[in-house]
């Protein structure tokens, strides 16, 4: 994220974590600190994985208190090892407790998402078939999810309902059938938007290429159906495929040809890497 | 949530997590269904779980469209199994569609932590000890994560560092011990919030109960140092224990005798309980 | 618009917009008016062109007060001439003077699109050149004047920098050339976008031909060049013309055979289309 | 605009403008230039007018990045001429790409009206006539396009319904006669505002100056019918008129003897002034 | 306030203020009812004064539950007893509940307002001088505390420093005296507004009535120094007296003559009017 | 309040302050002072009292310019006395101006709060009984009139309904008795809330302290009836004794022995401190 996309999009978010996390103050911090005191605190790693989203953990700090700074030890899509020293904080005592618990709710968020999609990645890795993400990610987590998954080497699939036409079974149901769908979509969408058809069957897909598809998406089709659909299509269109792909059968899927696959799990079933703040010293 | 609290609470959560979706309308639907038509879809379990946040689940669709109604077979708590139809959604086939996702993420990631709460809180059943969820929530998401740890049986640890106070390591260091830290604590935060203490040794807990303080956590001690603290806290203070429970490791701890323990992966951890909209039918 | 796109999106902007000429309230009509009064008034139109925007202009008046109601002789898109009764609003007579300049605002600032793009639009017509629009809209208006481009009969380009990748002089001077910059994009911008590049010689038409480009701007080129760009691109990818497009010149630019022309006068020249709430009686 | 009203109430603005242009970054940008660059580049007037909106202009890139310098040739009100170099902007290139439509969109349409009003009021100087604005602006463009009528030589009218009491037919009606009226408003309104009646006959005129009113609106009369107007008023009350003024008809009121005449063009058809950011250099 | 500016203007300050009384709910409530209950409150009067916010007061419990339904037995602007029933508000307890400190924090500071001002504003009948309040009111709170004064029986003074023209000191100062600050006023300063100016001597009240000033206010003058200001400006100017006018003075100040006084006591000194929600009975 | 709590917290609520106070510039400051001017102006106490809110005060300048700078000759809790110079602010005399009045609104208020506790809580000292807020607060205010409670001596209540369980005459006719009532809180509400039961009379103190309740709140009692009930908890819970305490009663309620004495007139009828900027100079 670079500088501009930070403080235009981001900052919003990270402010409002921080409302929610303190709504009148820190009041543990306020008793037995009233005044500000020079210290750091140590960021560790304590589980093996991709590191994603420092720049936003640095910004909770930096939002709570400008002059807080950062000394790291690694860069977003490192790969880390539990018991390595990320990184240190230093500031105000009363500002790194306060922004503590915000900051590693991002880091370790992003970082699972970035760790789960380096495994992934991986295994499709040589194939030909490139990962990406899909919509299934927590409300209002979308800016931070889908950049973890670029960190842990995958690539983004539409980020919204505004930017990207994908025709599902009701849209096609609604227009009276895939060729007047995409003929419709053509006319009226942005025409900058290339036009994903979802298809079930053979038929189907046969179909969305005539009609001019863009990308044709295979769902929940079986092995030797992808690879019967993609040698029909023959490069007419792009190819992705979708249904419950994850670390453990992206392999299998390697060998089918298609351009992308996708996968809801990379968003909503990562997990957390686990960090910690630890070793806070008063200077 | 009651009436109120969703309205005046959750609703700006929806509406932004609908707005990060569509920043300039649903492009697909529009393309293909310029006009409105009524018509309904259902929602299918396809996993077994505990089913929690349907209120949110209807709240997406009712923003998008006061119209939409509701025929649900179930409601927040109950468990679910895969292939249950949980209920049927009627209204213009536009905002059935462009709701869909922001609907199941809500209901998914709700219907997760409600799933593994409960299969914590019934490793714990009949041990007298309670579980509670901690601030390791993602953010802005933590009104409903803490509303799916009640559905699923859990209780509320603080919300944020407002409402709460804890004592750990760095408070106590910068108080220059438990006894002033403790006495700190209750003379400046309100007098309605009991004050906890983080111990990580048997001194630590004696000094912490002898300064009063109103709820003892016992921090990483093992199982019998966990035992020995209960036996000399001895009723005058409240017991808490935390680190890394899990729905495997929980029951273990059935027989320490803490009041509370705390699980941060309630939240950070659970995964999703797999939901779809299916069916639709143009009315 | 539909509903869920109303409430969803224009809805911030038409309060915002009643707020900026109501910050406490219309001195004139609470002097005179303290209380609710019924009637109605007329939509008078007072020039010839494309009526855009009614729903934006009822939406103004049902914010201030759910009761108002409408009866419209005309819908968006229809061709409207000076003296003819539009529609009529009956509510709260209060209610009507105090949104009168706001919803007249919009109204005549898309009305006025909308005529001048069916004019451009015309002039274009069986060329099988389409026309579009640019992102030279009014700051924070874009979602109402993209809206009235659709309702004249353009097509909407990119909405803005997030949803379309558009490489100019700059990014390929970024990239080290057009070959470099294109095969970036498709490296990293999410895979649904068409990759544009903006062209200014027959040398960077071919070069961002073969480095697969999806669409090819044709920026101020003269006639003869654009048509040999066409001719050198044969169809391997979309083309697009800009620069200077006006109703005056467009036809001229029919034969070129490029598939689409985009033109930023259609937001930022248009001109209003003259309307009038008349004959307000007291009911 | 002073820095206090800039940072107070344009900013919101702006950075709405921007988000509205970059809900999730710009991805053009983001995939050929991922690391930061200096450079710098042109501000290019390419149509002769009057400037207006640098303030503004340069508020876009420091909010995107509050690195970026300015060295500007000319000033809010000064002439430009077609070719001119009206000065350079040096900041990371990613910011001088991405902030560059939106800045020119506030500056072009800016300038537009400071170049429009600039003719109307030369049309009507040595008259003792002055020229003022009037509500007819772009929703949400209030503060900028009021802003741009005072540079270009007007004088702004009432800001909006709060702050002027204008007291129309229907006003009139309802209060059951212009001396009502004016009595109604005297007593309600806050005595610092001057009280203005629209009068469309001399019979008005008269009644309207005997209730005290402190400005007559003479609206729609004809040249002669104002003339006698202002003769009728001899004084007693400040007086304006309304109604189709023109760059082109502007002078013809001169002789007429009004105090101010308002122009709801300068607004709502200027046009803009094209402006143009050329000539990026990576320093 | 009519319905437009309540919904308009109102609603988002009641919205902030039921927020910051409920960050999470309301936990009592929540415990001991977790389902919808219906039943009535009675609105007491524990002191006696004028009532004034009903509409802001009724709008709190709506914001929370729009069934909600009153039955009020007085309306803004009445003189209310001690022991009066004022209403019965009839809704779920829970709403009644969770709703009352708010609704009566509004009602209760409005009324108080109220009331002091119709004390002050007696005491000023029949001498032909009206009472104004000023900009001391609580931040956040002007459009609730003027409304008050307004029912109370005084009239407004300007709203804000965007809508009225005051020339203190410092502006005199700045401008180089009272003729060219009011020169500069009357040439940049929309045209609707009146010129006042502060003066503390006969010999500055003697400039600003020859400058033109539309009021002259008179600042901290004696009794004696007012009657000789009047006399001097002899209905060439209207007249405003300031300087800790209260209940207890304000008749002395009736044989001045001067059209205006303003007291800026009205709004940060009135204190509340003791009311409180009473018998509150399940249904 | 720390640098955090500042700026996450109170920055939103001082720039609606200002936008309140100047919806579109300050139009009288404008037209005398088109130029930047530096100055400085001293802030004058003119009413014996204790200051609080300094950091509020000065923060309304520096958001207006973050160049404004203060020399400041006292801290928040001093006692200060009338004519005494508190400060000097030196800054943008254009700052200064359009700055005062919301400034002072901030600073007077917190100072009348923060004096009138101060005399309460002396009237209380050495009885061992604490004085402590409530929520009579003004709307949108609390978070700055608890810190003015605190700067005077006094100690917060709960802060809001989300954040303390106080169960009175309605909660436990709603849960069927006292018994029930503290059991379904205990039970409900987050663990780290100590639970306060509001009793009327001995019976119900009995029952409540059984229950076990952590806070008996002595509602309306005599003397002696506080007297008995403070016997009768023997220490068992918390007691706090509320209704109508006032600077003038409070040391009455010394010798009855409870912890806590609650004032709703700390914040709802404090009345202002009187200050004043005087002496601007222009530098």
């Amino acid at each position: 994220m670079d500088y501009a996309a930070l403080h235009l999009m981001a900052d919003d978010h990270i402010k409002a974590a921080l409302q929610e996390d303190m709504n009148q103050g820190d009041i543990s911090t306020a008793a037995v600190m009233p005044h500000p005191q020079a210290g750091d605190v140590q960021l560790i790693c304590k589980q093996d994985g991709v590191i994603a989203g420092l720049q936003i953990f640095q910004r909770v700090f930096t939002i709570l208190d400008p002059a807080t700074s950062f000394q790291m030890n690694v860069e977003d899509g490192d790969e880390v090892t539990a018991g390595q020293l990320l990184g240190t904080i230093t500031g105000d005592v009363r500002v790194l407790l306060s922004g503590e618990r915000t900051a590693l709710n991002y880091l370790q968020r992003m970082s699972g998402i970035a760790t789960y999609t380096r495994r992934v990645a991986k295994a499709l890795e040589g194939s030909g078939t490139t990962l990406v993400d899909t919509r299934k990610t927590t409300p209002g987590m979308r800016l931070f999810e889908k950049e973890a998954v670029r960190i842990g080497g995958g690539v983004n699939h539409r980020y919204n309902l505004s930017d990207g036409v994908m025709l599902k079974d009701n849209h096609i149901a609604a227009a009276g059938g895939i060729t007047p769908a995409v003929a419709a979509a053509k006319k009226v969408a942005p025409f900058v938007r290339k036009i994903e058809v979802e298809c079930e069957t053979l038929d189907m897909v046969k179909e969305a290429v005539e009609a001019g598809a863009d990308i044709i998406m295979l769902d929940n089709m079986t092995h030797d159906q992808m690879k019967e659909a993609v040698a029909l299509i023959a490069g007419r269109a792009e190819t992705e495929c979708s249904g419950n792909i994850t670390a453990e059968n992206a392999a299998s899927i390697a060998d089918v040809g298609v351009d992308f696959v996708s996968s809801g799990a990379l968003t909503h079933s990562a997990g957390i890497l686990d960090l910690s703040l630890k070793n806070l010293r008063v200077l």
